[in-house]
Formats: structure tokens, sequence, C-alpha cells
């Protein structure tokens, strides 16, 4: 199986975040070229200088993934083929389900979330759809898209599901669907990974414990698993999968 | 079977739409009291006329399904225990997939849609959750957040599905998912109804003509189908399903 | 809503278990004629003599519903047009899944209830695809051909799911839409029942209490529940719904 | 990401047909020994010649799936871990859709697929469950099992959808999942590949061309494209993924 990306381009939107970032070193690897779009060059400066020393194809750049002013610019400056979009920007929320209402706070996680999605994938995807041999795009979501967790994880933690989250995490899946039609024509492959139980700061011991019985597979999820199947689906070797939404949960929904 | 909502109080979010009307008709035929929130009551004045004349239970109220202050008012003003939730409210969409990128139009939508969602499901939550006998939320969603439309029968039509329309109604469906774990202990019931293939302005000859090749039945989806089942899940004959989505499209997701 | 099936005449096969006993009724209390068919008419000759006393359409014939030659006499026999079919039969497997392999009781539990369901689901639908007005053929499955229950609900009980029990409920479901498809050229709905948890001599109380921490509403299945879905599904109420599934679980499935 | 399967001994069921050959091959040069079971080593006499001669590691068996007897004795005679299973074997139907009944061979059909799958996969599983690292099952189904096929696709056409097919495929894949629940505990992966569209001799002109309308990607399925996910899958690259299902269908199930 020819997982080779040696001679592709990919744009990474959120590709130094806890997932971005093995990602990001997962298509390198591979050999593609990878464009980093952050929204804060500071925050992440040792990843960078890091994956710059180790990668002669890796590039970042600081903007907003909802800035098409930006977008534009980005663009212009970078002056190649796009073959792979992987989206994985997030804003957390911390609505919680306590039955108090903030309006402007749904309005804003909503707004922000669904327009990074929405404006950065159109914006590349019009881009490759101009590709002779088309492209892979990979948005991420997750299984709280899929299945609500039961309340009884969250016992005795601090942790919730934010009130917004399955909201747009369902909607990124049918979304993806929704380009896998629009674009399919082009050649544009759009596919979504749910990814459950990341094992990071959210997840206290006691979450963790709880989370786990929920699973089949008695670990948490790493990010090297995003970054096996990421590969996967940007390369030739998934070329006939589109539409699809991958669980990476340990077989968390069953 | 009973189907008698006659010691039952409901509420109808959008009760006044093509869709709303017919569920208003058909809870007070059953012999609920109906408190309709619309934005527009000058619109709907006909209608209000004739729904008031025909049923002594009927109460209309002009307000913004995401205005707290209006929701609280309109609360002390009615003062009685609300058994029954439906809501079907939806601001429609222009935004074509056709490769332009609006982001204001993009978060206007989905803003509007979702807190409107958000905000009165929440706020009539909170209150029923008070309820001895618990309650029935019902949310309108669509089929298009489940199975996306084939290009194919928008040929040679001008209508089209908006970008953010199979994100909100997806996200509708999973959010419904969840308050049905969030307010379970309460005793209530969160379903959700998708409607398909609606016979209204939107559905041209051709395109009426084109979606029936996608339907078993061949005929539109009629008010009165929703209406149906509307009643039947605002009832107690419906008191063991609760997180369902139901289809109404006469095998269009088939 | 009118639910009134008082000129229908319905064939129930399975129609004096404990779900389908509930069903007969249901459809006797709406008006129907009910012809049930039984395995066995001298297990269930108390319900039998009750229900003949109490309903005049109420007719009961003893077969196998895998037997063509049984339903070719009795199609000869009651000579009416048939608008409604209610598919209940089931074979109970004792299948374990404790590692032992039983090839013979495989294949006679997958074949005895599988053929039940085709025999007879076939032959009636190729009688009822003459019917002027189409007909309503409901078939009921189970959740656990949606969602396989957690091992974690059997702990301390000698309870189980059998082997080929997801395997037949999941089959009973995509059966269902194949037929939708088949038939829907002639007005014929399927339409799939998903019940869980019903209050049975199988549930102990270890597994009820098990049971009942997987769902929202916090009581098992009672037959009447189902019944009310049953006589809304054979209702001219649900005339759009075809190739659904709908799951009455207190929210198993979530 | 690593893909290397140098390690690992695989049993292929079904391994030497038109997606099994595929898969044979796909295993062997990621370095694992292969262990195909086959109905009919005669018929496949020159793929066989052809991979003894290409792969050292490469064996072949001739047998019934649903035998234990051969089970047995083919377990004494290989005397190796197995670390891998990959079950494709198929009954091919011909119980067309026209209405006539044929009990014997819906009994036979369904027997026959369903028991292999049954006593095949069971049996590998116990032998599995005592690995130190646990194991990958693979199990090939079909998109049929989760989409029934627009019957638009046959007109014109000599082909259709088997009757027993739908109800087989949907089977195999709650099948999986329950063997993911009940073999979880000992590190055990189960998973289901739902193909699509394979271009085969079932596949004439015209069906080619009705198929491919329903498709976003506008090439048939290549058994290549099963081989990719395959070793995927069987590779520890996907060791969080168990339970789940992937349609390798060109977008057909959107």
């Amino acid at each position: 199986m020819n997982l080779s990306l040696s001679e592709k381009n990919a744009v990474i939107i959120g590709g130094l975040g806890r997932i971005g970032q093995n990602v990001t070193e997962g298509l390198l690897e591979s050999g593609a070229a990878v464009y980093v779009i952050t929204r804060n060059k500071y925050k992440h400066q040792a990843k960078i200088s890091f994956l710059k020393k180790k990668y002669k194809k890796f590039f970042c750049y600081e903007g907003n993934a909802s800035n098409l002013f930006f977008l534009r610019k980005l663009n212009k400056s970078i002056k190649i083929k796009i073959d792979i979009l992987f989206n994985c920007a997030v804003h957390r929320s911390d609505l919680r389900p306590n039955g108090k209402i903030n309006v402007q706070k749904w309005k804003s996680m909503i707004s922000k979330n669904s327009s990074d999605l929405y404006v950065s994938t159109v914006f590349f995807a019009e881009k490759m759809k101009k590709n002779p041999n088309g492209g892979s795009i990979i948005i991420v979501s997750s299984v709280y898209g899929i299945k609500i967790p039961d309340l009884s994880i969250y016992k005795n933690t601090n942790s919730f599901t934010p009130m917004d989250y399955p909201f747009l995490k369902a909607g990124s899946i049918l979304f993806t669907q929704y380009l896998a039609k629009i674009y399919g024509r082009y050649n544009l492959r759009f596919n979504n990974i749910a990814p459950g139980g990341l094992n990071d700061e959210h997840m206290n011991r006691t979450l963790k414990k709880n989370y786990l019985k929920k699973t089949q597979i008695k670990r948490l999820l790493k990010p090297e698993d995003i970054k096996s199947i990421a590969v996967f689906l940007a390369s030739d070797a998934s070329s006939y999968i589109t539409g699809e939404t991958i669980k990476i949960d340990g077989g968390y929904c069953l």
C-alpha cells in the first residue's frame, strides 16, 4: 500500500494543537509539504522551532481560519497547488449544562467554531477543485457528535460536555457530507474523523476511570491514533472513500 | 390508545408557520391549551383570528424565541404548568452552494437558528423539570440533517439546499439527544421530527418531479403528516419514547 | 387525528405473545378485524376465549408463519382484503456467548426466525399489493439490532443476549427497508419497531436494576407502549412514514 | 505510520476470491504470514501457484469455514499464534425479488452464509483471545447492509439485489459489533468493511452506468481499495478502532 505523500501539499488548520501537531508530523514524515495555519504563533513557538529544524517542508502562518482576507493573502503567498486539507481548529466552550442560559456565549461559540470550519473549508475546496487530480479534505469532529456521553462519566468530576458541543460536532459531520456531494464532481473527497477520549488536561483521574468503563479498548485516545488515520485518508490508498465518518474511539460508540 | 391532551398545556414556537399551524390545530383538537409564540403577529393575523374564534384555549404571543427577557415576561403572564413544547421556529437562509463565501450571512443564520432553539428549549425545559409528571418536548429538524439531497433533484430548478441547513439540522438532532440525557431524570422526554419534502412555495413543478423520484410514497409531505406524529409524541401514548428522531419522509432517506 | 381502523383488516403473526396480544387488542379497540396466526392455540386458549368473547372481529388460526401451504389455505378461507400486517413472531434462542460453538443451533435459530419473517411478510405483501389503497406492514425487531448491550448489565445475573439475536434483529431492520423499496410502488408501507427492555420473565431483579441505568426513562417497557405505536403505524395517520425504524426504548440507545 | 505486519500471522477466509486475493497479497506484501482458507483449491489453482511462487509465507487450505472438524484439524496443523482474521467468505444467492417465495433457498442461503461467519469467526476469536497482545478481526459486509439500492439502478439490466442479501449484510455488521463487546476485554478488535460497487461480472455496462449516478467518485470499486483498508485495519496503526464499520463506496451511501 502506497501511503507516500511526497508529491503532495497539505494545509492544516489548527496544526499545532494536541491532535494537529501529530497530524502535521505524520504528513511531513510521509513526505508532504505542510502549511500550518495557527491562531497564535507565539504560544506554539517551541513546536514551530522544532518542526522547522526537523522538516524542510514545514511552513507556518498565523491567522484566523474564518478571515477571508488572511486566507486570500496566504494563498497569494504560497502559490502552490494544495492536495490535502486537514481541518481541526476548535474553540473550547465552557457552557455548562446547568440550566443557566447564556445567549451571548452560545452565539459566540457556535459562530466562531462553525464559521472557521465553513470559511476555511470552502475557501480551500474552491481552490482545490481546479486540481487535475482532485484532493482530500479531512475534518475532525468528535464521537460526541454521534453519541452523547452518559452523565455518569462526569460523576465526582468537575468536567462536562459543553451545551454547544454535540450541536457543533454533528453539524460538522453533515457539513462534511454536504461538501462531499457539492464538490464530488471535482474529484474532491471529504471525510470526517470522530475521535473519542483524548487523554488531555480535561481528563482527570476520575473521569478517565469512568470513561474507560464505556470503551472496549482499555486505554484513552493518543494523538498518534489520529495521525495514522489522517495519513491514510490523505493518501491515495483511500481514494474510494468519501463522505465517510470514521470513529477512532476504542469502541465508545458501541 | 389515549391521545387526549385535555389536561395539558402546550407552547408552540413558530406555531403559525405552515407546519406550526397544523400542529397548533392538532394539539387544540386533542384538547390541549396552546400558547403560540410567533415573531410576527401582524403577518399571521388572519390565522390568529380564525384560531381564536374556533378554539377557546388558543393564545398567541409575539416575541423572539431567543429573547430571554421576553420569555420571562411571558412566563409570568401565563402562570401555568407547561406539559408540551413544540419547537419549529426557523429562519430561512439563502446561502447558495455556489462557492461564494459570505461569513456574515453564515454567522447570522447559524446564530439565529441555533440560539432560538437553544434559548427557548432550555428555558422551557428548566420550567418543565419541576412538573410532577414530566413533559414532552418535540423539536423539528429535517431529513436534510440526516441525508444530504442529491444535486440531481435541483437540476433545471432555481432551488438549492442552503450551505448552513444540513449543519443546523444535524446539530438540532444531537442537541435533542443531549437534552434527553441532561433532563431525563426529570421525566422530560425530548424527541425530534425530521420531515422531508414539504409541498411549499420552494417546491416548483420540476423540483417536485425530481424529488418524488427519491421517495417511495409518491406524494409530497403535507403539514397534516406532521400534525399526527406531533400529537402522538405530545401524548402519553408515546411515554417510553425519548431521544428518538422520527423521519416523516415518504421513504426519502432509504 | 383519525386513528380509526374500522374499515381495515389486520393479520397479526405472533398475535398472542406478550407484545402481540396487546397489539391485537389495540387494533381491535381501534375497530379493525384481526386475524391472528399463532403456532399454538392450545397454549393460548384462555387468551383466545377472552378475545373471542370481547370482540366480534377477532379470529385465530394455528399454523407456522413459514409454511406456505398453511398460508395459502388460510388465505382461501378468510377471503378478504388485508390492510395491515403486524409481524412479531419470534423463536427464542439460548445460544450463550460462552465461546462454545453450536452450528446446528445457530442454523436452526437463524433459519426459523428469518424464514418466518421472510415467508409470511412476502406472502402478505404479494396479496396486499393488489389493494387499491395500499397497506401498512409493521415488523418488530429490537434495540439489540441497533445497539449491542453492555456486558455490565448481565453482571450477577444468569441472562445474556443470544449470539444470533443482534444478527437477526439487524437483518430484520434492513429487510424491512428492502421491502419498503421493492413494494413502494404498490403504496405498501413497511416500518419497523425496535423495542427495548420488556419487563418479562427474562428480566430478573438484578438485570432490571442494571438495565435501568442505561435508560433515561426509569421504568421498563410495557406491552402497551408497543400497542400505541402499532396503532399509529397501522393507521392512515402515519401515511407518509415508510422504511422507518422507531425505537421504543426509554432512551436506551442514546 | 507503521503498517508493517512482519511479525504477524493472518488467516483469510475466502482469500482467493476477487476481494480476498487482493487482501491476501496486501497482507503478504506488508510482511504477514498468510493462511488462506478456500472452499475449492482446484478452482483457484493458478492463483495459488502464483502466490506460492511469489511469497514464502503464503499457505492455503481447503475446507469449509463452518466445519468445526476442519477448523480444529487446521489449527493443530498450523500450530501458531494468529494475530489477524480477515473474513470475506460469501455464497452468492439468486433469490430474486419477484414475489416468488422459495423457503428452501432462503434457509439455505441464510444458513450457509451466516454459519460460515459465525463458526469461523468465533473459532478464531476463541484462539486469538489467548494472545498476549490481542488481535484484529475484519469482517466484510456490504453497503447493501446499510443502504438498500434504488430499484432504478437495475432498470434495463438483468441484475438485482438478492432478497437475503441486505438481511445477511446488516446481520454481519451487528454481529461484528456484538463480538467487539464480547471479546473486547481480551484486546481483540472487530471491525467491518462495507464495500460498494465492485466492478465484477455482475456489473454489466448498463448497471455500471446507473450505479455511477449514485456515487460521488465516478469509478467503480477496485479490489485494491479493499486491500489498503484491510492492511490499515490489520495493523497496529488502527489500534484504537474497534466496532467500527468503514464504508468503501465512493459516496454511494451519502
